[in-house]
């Protein structure tokens, strides 16, 4: 079973439903036959390198909205992130672009190494205050997640994987992904949000049952087959 | 699209269904996105290494009959042969074992040349009057498809590839195949025996255009995503 995932880094409700859809594959009987791909997405992807002010007056400048409405939204995404056990940090977060650390999780990838680096960038990004667009935090959450020190800031440093993280970005939009997280499995089904925890265990469930048996496609007929007693014309 | 096909190298109608198969695909406009895969099956697993003996006689043996209702059996499966532009010779056929043909696909495989060899050692048993259970007529036919020479002799002599063959058999015969041609499509779909090509044209287009619109579940609810414009709560 394929479960293709586009999120970003720095999208909240993309944190929290990996963490829901974790918790169903972890309970799931057939958690082995299940390969998860991880599709880059950018939720702003105009978002400067370096934050200058509050985290809620650039959330309000970019939304246009609101400080004291950006503040509110904060206080909503942190309580949804601690019904899956998270501590989202909005006091010190930074509002960075997230094309980099797309950029070497790609690199990550042909290490198998995406998904780790992929936890560790959404929870440093979420709960460590720690700025995604700049390059030597990037190579130090990339070592945690145990690439090379050398090979990570080789990739963080040039433009390697542009090519790969747009084709992603251009791949959910053909598939129809309008906002993040963003569920397609086995190529079939779309998924949108972070769904609650037994709705993915549902899904994983279904598309179990699914695959166990062959459906057949009308206009067919029953003859020449052949088998060890013969070949019926 | 991913197209797995369980066939057998001596068996007459899997040769005409993959030809009539591959007639729609080369019509199929969107073929470049078709992966086709080959797997093993046998349809006689105790066939000899050599005939002994009237194709008829042996054909009758191994299925209970006579050989003059073998010989009836013979020009039927002529006749069909015809209606794809193949000369079957059931003359100069040789009946025996296809599994060191099918150890040697599987290498052929590892360097793209599964459909190749496949091709060729079909064409070699049904219009060729050659003996695929013979070291030198493989060897050289594997040569002619593009392998290399010492290569294949080395597989075909040796017993590698025995767990890859055993291992496709078992899994059709989980995926529920019973007779051969088999063919599963997109892991979802089972087509059984030599269709017409319109049917697979039908089949192909019907994959396509499922492919196209991803379907959703039920259950899901639609808040908790987020998009260029903030985070639905």
């Amino acid at each position: 079973m394929k479960i293709e995932l586009w999120s970003d880094f720095g999208c909240p409700f993309c944190y929290i439903g990996k963490k829901r859809f974790e918790g169903a594959l972890n309970k799931f009987a057939h958690k082995d036959t299940v390969e998860v791909i991880y599709k880059a997405y950018q939720l702003n992807p105009n978002a400067p390198k370096v934050m200058v002010g509050a985290p809620n007056v650039n959330f309000a400048k970019g939304h246009g909205t609101t400080p004291e409405a950006a503040t509110k939204k904060f206080e909503m995404f942190v309580e949804q992130a601690q019904t899956v056990g998270l501590k989202y940090d909005y006091v010190n977060i930074q509002l960075t672009n997230t094309f980099d650390a797309h950029r070497v999780a790609k690199w990550a990838n042909e290490q198998d190494l995406e998904a780790k680096v992929t936890d560790r960038f959404m929870s440093a990004y979420f709960t460590e205050g720690k700025n995604l667009a700049d390059v030597d935090t990037l190579v130090s959450l990339c070592v945690e997640a145990g690439l090379d020190e050398k090979g990570s800031r080789e990739v963080i440093e040039s433009n390697q994987y542009t090519d790969t993280v747009n084709a992603q970005i251009d791949e959910g939009r053909k598939a129809g992904v309008q906002g993040v997280p963003f569920f397609v499995l086995n190529n079939k089904y779309g998924v949108s949000g972070a769904q609650q925890e037994e709705y993915f265990s549902q899904v994983l469930d279904h598309l179990w049952k699914e695959a166990q048996e062959l459906e057949s496609i009308a206009g067919a007929d029953d003859s020449h087959t052949c088998n060890d007693e013969g070949c019926s014309l």
